[in-house]
Parts: structure tokens; sequence; C-alpha cells
């Protein structure tokens, strides 16, 4: 096979934003097609596509120097954390240049007296929290990939995880940021008490999928830790019946730090990988509760009393550390579980808790129809669903079953008054179902804020919105600075 | 006296403007000068200017009509809620048309297992409570003007309340809003998950002091109501001491419902007129905690601890609804009580807690330099401060100086990190300061915003942006449709 032999103009062009990139970023720059191979993609694996050239700057003055000469040139930029977007949120465009912020991870300020810190957003999730830890606080959302996935990433997404239902997502916990703009305008959004005056950006900045800006700070929420913390395995011969326990135990006022739910596909899963020793039922909640020893058992008194009404299988109350992991292993082994069951696609709708034994009901009944199987294990308390169709990526046809599978059960979310996202964002994944949540005006509206942020369209291209809306939207701007 | 002659050119477009207005909403149009005077001005009444027309819609399509009419006609449009802004918020322009939505004020739904509340903007605070309070449930933002405030100026202010220590502000409890553009379009934001795709508008709407829109529909998070709640009354001989006892305290990680300061002028004040029984010391704190009796008790352990390194003058603990009430008495008449001693001036700046004593130590400084007696009565906990100082309406001079007072305090709000307003929104009073908050850069991020969603500039004139930048933002439209 013969290689389409490079456009000289085209390697003039590329050679030439590297040149500049490289006076705005000494050192900086990746462009080399070997090196930058691993910027291809991001958690969404299916998908890649290799950049114009990435680059990691070091300080905000970069930043901003690198989004001038990008701005100037009309060259796209694609904002890139760790790399663990399930949806495709940092997948590079070939014509783009990927900006990591991976140097940018340093410790800035930490005050327990005004319970928050300052860091720069490269740094991981977890690290935020073993920053402060031995000041007895910690930071609560904790997405699955805390271990990798960077504060800037969990800012873009607006990022749960498991204590979000007692905590709030990463909105409820972001009290400022700085951003630099396209033009490489520097902003500081918010402060140290989130700020109220004027117009509060820092809302729409959160969960943007890096459509507005680039962050180089962020300053969050910390908490103090918990006294103490006990989790309950309750087992039902249900997965309806186990979601209206979850919809009575909220509907009670019981706050839980975390509600799991996981059904019997996936509860078989991980038995056979992990051995955590669950009960043989069709569904089971982990329940997690926190404080003072005499707190957690007045909660789960409580939570006892409501399961009882629901004839559970198991009532399993952890007596000890090694009880407490034990129940807590399978749950979180369960996408590793998965993953050795054959391929997957991870969906991340959002409901009302009240409809849970309903849409669980529903999607038992499409995956029957289609006969795809479909796992369910998620954040029940907050009605954050993450359905895994399970699909055999050697048959030929399997793939787009299961992803008109997945748009079906999104949309359904969306018609039970949920949304098409929890964590994950939209990114590149999930764009063209957008118009199932939102009418034209909605969408209209959100698109003239992105104008006023990014009034060319360069960040972050071809996601969140609807492909063909955006793509009109950058073709009617002039591309000279 | 002889009153100037009414141009006929503009009596003229004011009565087609009217009759426009008519059309659009049959019965809903006040615009005799008689009638319209009660709009003139609202709580910051020591500003007032009679508006071209009052229109009182009473539904979503109706405020859609009228924008689409003032849009059209160019006509600048100011949204009420129930009048009660102490910024002047929602004080008209004489060529501009009120919107005012108290005929919007029905419940549309609740739904306790989802724990939300949808109502129209016009229901006043409390009566959403009370349409739970039979359920069990409490919606948790309690401005001091809950009994008479709007839901619509409630999101427009992102206002607070003593409960928001514990519960947060507007923000953290509003799931979604129905909302009419300048130009008639009905958006949708948010919704019963407060909705995670896609830009966060909602987030930017509140608190934006009708700059975007007017609210026609909110969908508001409500919380079970708390087991009990207990206070203690906490006296000191110095206000750095009480605010060093405040930092401790949320730094210790109790997170009481409600923290209030009050400083020796205060104390006596509301001494002489309500008659509470406080001690005779320079600064008193009122803690509440909730919780069942054993979580009460516990808390307010700690808590006794906390103060005790203090070396308190008195640590009164209620022992019944009685005491409590006595407690809060003093607290909730302090303002009446300050109106009863002269002409006072409230600010609303907002400060990191631990800035507290720092800050309560510059006031006083402030206060002996200028010969201004200031008061303080506030919302410690999270470090919103209400300094009053109290000035003779009827001495030349003395208003100026307050207000010069005034706006030094807020500036060393801004310089400790803190912001200038916590709840009361920047309105007509605090316009000009706007610039001590935020750079050029940041200035304009927000102005574009406002650009996207009212391009004209007809929302709410005059208000928010220092007003030389938004006179020229306005000039520089087009004024026809």
């Amino acid at each position: 096979m013969q290689m389409p032999r490079p456009d000289p103009l085209i390697l003039s062009r590329r050679a030439q934003i590297v040149a500049a990139l490289e006076r705005a970023a000494p050192g900086a720059v990746i462009h080399d097609p070997a090196e930058t191979r691993v910027y291809e993609c991001d958690a969404l694996s299916a998908y890649s596509c290799p950049p114009l050239a990435v680059v990691l700057p070091r300080t905000t003055e970069e930043v901003s120097a690198i989004l001038r000469v990008c701005h100037a040139e009309g060259v796209p930029v694609v904002p890139r954390g760790a790399g663990t977007s399930l949806a495709g949120g940092s997948m590079p465009t070939e014509d783009a240049v990927v900006v990591g912020i991976a140097r940018l991870n340093r410790v800035l300020e930490i005050s327990t007296e005004d319970r928050l810190i300052r860091v720069q957003p490269g740094r991981t999730n977890l690290s935020v929290t073993q920053a402060v830890d031995g000041l007895g606080f910690f930071y609560a959302p904790d997405p699955s990939s805390q271990l990798a996935c960077a504060i800037g990433g969990n800012i873009g997404m607006n990022s749960g995880g498991a204590h979000c239902l007692k905590y709030g997502v990463t909105t409820n916990n972001l009290l400022g940021v700085t951003m630099v703009m396209m033009d490489g305008t520097v902003v500081e959004l918010g402060g140290p008490m989130g700020e109220a005056n004027g117009l509060d950006l820092l809302g729409v900045v959160c969960g943007s999928e890096g459509q507005l800006g680039i962050l180089t700070e962020a300053t969050l929420r910390i908490l103090p830790k918990p006294a103490g913390a006990r989790p309950v395995l309750i087992g039902f011969d249900s997965s309806e019946v186990a979601g209206a326990c979850v919809a009575d135990i909220i509907r009670a006022g019981v706050l839980p730090v975390a509600i799991e739910f996981m059904d019997r596909p996936c509860i078989r899963a991980t038995e056979e990988f992990a051995h955590p020793g669950y009960p043989d039922c069709e569904a089971l909640l982990i329940v997690e509760v926190e404080g003072t020893p005499r707190e957690i058992d007045e909660q789960l008194a409580l939570i006892r009393d409501i399961a009882d009404r629901h004839s559970p299988l198991e009532f399993r109350e952890s007596g000890s550390a090694e009880e407490s992991a034990r129940i807590w292993l399978g749950r979180k082994s369960a996408f590793g579980a998965m993953g050795q069951m054959g391929d997957y696609m991870c969906l991340d709708g959002t409901i009302p808790v009240s409809a849970l034994p309903k849409v669980l009901g529903e999607i038992a009944r499409m995956s029957a129809q289609t006969g795809m199987p479909v796992a369910n294990v998620f954040h029940a308390g907050d009605g954050n669903m993450h359905p895994l169709i399970i699909f055999d990526a050697n048959k030929p046809g399997d793939l787009e079953r299961c992803e008109a599978l997945g748009a079906d059960i999104l949309r359904l979310c969306v018609e039970v008054g949920g949304c098409l996202t929890g964590e994950h964002g939209v990114g590149i994944e999930k764009r063209d179902l957008m118009s199932a949540q939102f009418g034209p005006a909605d969408m209209e509206a959100q698109m003239r804020v992105k104008d006023a942020f990014d009034p060319r369209w360069l960040l972050n291209p071809a996601k969140v919105f609807p492909l063909d809306l955006s793509e009109s939207r950058r073709e009617g701007r002039p591309n000279a600075a």
C-alpha cells in the first residue's frame, strides 16, 4: 500500500504553527507523531485521531500565550486533563492543538480555617484529598477514576462519585477558578467565598466540557473527615423492589453517604471475579452512613425499618473494617468484572429517584426485546444510572445494535424527567442526543453563551453540541484574527 | 410652581406602548400615575422613579407576549418580585415597563419522593415552606424578609438566610426554572434533577438580578425537617475574640445551622427595644444546632469546648422552647431596634471566616476615625456581614459620609478575599463598586454573557454593572427590532 504524499502547503502551515507554539512555551511542545500518539484518544478508546500538536504548559502565562497563537492562527484547541473521559471529552481533531494540563499540578494554598484548598488543575483528584488528609479534611467528589483523573477534568465534567449523594457534585464543592479564554484573556471567576457579585460565571464554567476556556487554578471546598462510616448490604428478589426501597430511603429524609445498586448479572460477574461473598439475589443495595457510632446506629435502624417493609432476602450490617471492605469489594471491582465478561458499553443517564422502579423495569423489557444483556451497577441514591450493555465487538452489527439500545435507554431517562449524563459528560458520544433533551430555544441559549466566551468556536470542537449545529456555527465565523 | 407640559410626541409613544401591552396581556396593565406610584421604588426607598407602565401577567405566555412588545419597541423592562430589595434591584427607570410577578403565585407540583416543589415565582418564600410543612419538609433558604419576599426575587439575588450555613443559599437549592428571554423566547433551564448536560445556564441565571430574563416557574429542592433544634448564647468581652471563636467552630468541622453575631451597640439597642435579657458584653454569638436530642448534645458539647478556650463571659444553653424563643428574640428584632435609634445604612459584605477578627477590628478603627457609629449584627458562620452605619439624615453631609464609610468597608471586604454582597445583590447601590472586585477582563466576560441573553441591554437597566459600562453597551446596540 502506498501512503498518500503529504501536501507541502499543509506541512509548512503545520511547521509554522509548531514554531509559534514553541516560542509561546519553549520546550513544552510535542509534535513528533510517535510522541503525540498517546494523545490520540481518551478512555472512549473506540474513537481516536492524531492532533496537530500537543503542548504541556507550566504556567498560566504559557497557557495564555499558547491560546493567543491558536486564536491568531484560527487553530482549534482541545483541553486535556488526565484523558480519563468516557465520553470522548478530550479527543482531538486532526487540525487541533491539544493543551494538556498535566504539568500544572501543584498545591498553592491550604486553609482549614476557610475550609479550602487552591490547586493547579492538573493535580489528580485523590492527591487533593491526600494533601489535606493529615489535617483531618477531605475533598468530597470522588469519581471511580480518582487515582488518575485531574481536577481540571472533574470541573469540566462536573464529576460526582460515591460520596456525592451527601456532599454534592463538583459544582457544589468548587469556589473559584482562574481561566484563560480562547483569545488569551485571563479571568478570575469566584474566589475563596465562591463570590456572589454580578453574573455567576463559575457555575456555567463548571461542567462546560472545555467549551469556554482552559483552567489554570482551582479553589476547592474541603470538609472535615467524619468520625466514622459503616456500610450495610441489602439483598432483594427484584430490581424494581430494590429501586422502590431506594426511593423510600430518600423520601424518609435519611441521608446516607452512598446508596449503590447492583443487579443479578453484575452480582454474578463480580462474585466470579472478586469473590466478595454476595448473596444470590436479583438486586442488592450497599448503603453507607457516616457519623459517630451513635449517629450511625440511629441512621441504620431507620434504614433497616424501611428495608424491612420491602421484605429483603438479606440485611448484612458490617461489624468491622474487614467486613466493610468485603461489602465494598464487589462494587469496586464491578467494572473490572464486567470487562472480563466481554465487551460492554457503559451508559451514564440520570433520573429522578422516584422513576427508578419504572426505568429498571423498562430497561429489562428493552433488553429482553433486543436480546442484548444489560447489567446495572450505579449510584442509586441520586438516580445516576450506569447501565452496561454487553455486546460482542467481533459480531457484525452488534456494536450498532448496542449503540441503538443505549440511545433508547438515554431517551427513556430524558422522558421520565432525567438527563443524558450524570458525570461523564456529553463529549462526542452523546452530542447528537442533545436534541432529545433540549428544544431549539434551549440549545440556542447555550450556544449564545458559548459565542460569548469563544466567538470563533475554536475550543474543544465537535463536542457537546450536535455536530451540524456546531459546524455551522463555526463556519459562520471569520477565520482570521 | 408650574408643571412642565408633557411632550405630545412622548405622550403618544407612551399611549402606543400601553395599547400594545394591553393587547399582549388584557386587563393586566397599570399606567395611571396614581396607581404606578407603589412601583416607584423597592426597599431601598431613598431612590425612586415612576415607570412608564406596570404589567402584572398571569401566565408564561403573557410574559412572553409582553417582552416581545417591549423588545420590538426597544422599551427597557424591570422585573419585580415583591419589591423587598435593599439594593434597588427592582427600581424602575422612567422609560421602563415594570413586569411584576405577584400574580404568578401558584404551587404547581410537590414530590416528597423526588424532594422537590415546583412553584410560580411570585409565591412568597415562607409560603413555599408552608406548602410542604404538613408533609414534614421545608425549603431551606430563609431571608429575613421571608414573609414578604418572592421566590423569583430570591433566585435573582441568590438569597441566603440564617439556615444557609448548613443548607446553602438559593443556588444550592434550585433545580430548574422556566425563563422568558428579552425577545420573548421561553427556555427551560435545569429540571427535576438540576440536569447536567451541556452548559449549565441555571447557575448563571441564579443571582443574575433580572439581567438575563424573567422567571415564570421554579423547581426547588425541599428537605425533611430536622428532628429538633437548640440554640446557645455565648457572650464575649471582645468582638475579635467572638470572631476568633466563630473561625474555630468552623475549622473544627461542627456544622451548626446558624451562627449569628451581635456587637455591643446592637445588643444595647435590642435590649432596650425587646428586652430579651441578653448579658452585658462586647459581643455575643447565637449558635443553633439541629438533630436528635443526642446529636444536639454531642454538637453542643464540642461547641462548649471550643468556646471555653476563648474565656466566654456567659454560655447559656436553651432548656426549653420558651428559652429558645428568648435567645432568638433579640436577634430577630435587631433591625427594628436599630431603626428606633435613628437612620442607618445596612451593608452586606461577605468575607472568609478566617478574616472575621481582622475585619471587625478594622471596622471599629474606621468607625472611631470617622466618628460614625457602626453596629454589627450578621450571619457569622458563613462570613456574611451586615455592618449598620448609624447616621442622621437631617445633618448636612452625614449621608454622604455614611456612604463613603460604607464603600470603604466593602472595599475592605474585597481586599481580604471576600465580596461586595452576600445576599442583597448589587442593584443600583453597589454598581460602581463592581470595579473594586473585578478587573476589566472579568467584567467584560460577564458583560458578554449579558450580551448573549439580552443583546440590546433592555433588561433591568442601570443595575449591577458600572453605569458608564452598561450605558455605553446599550448605546452601541441598534434600537430597532
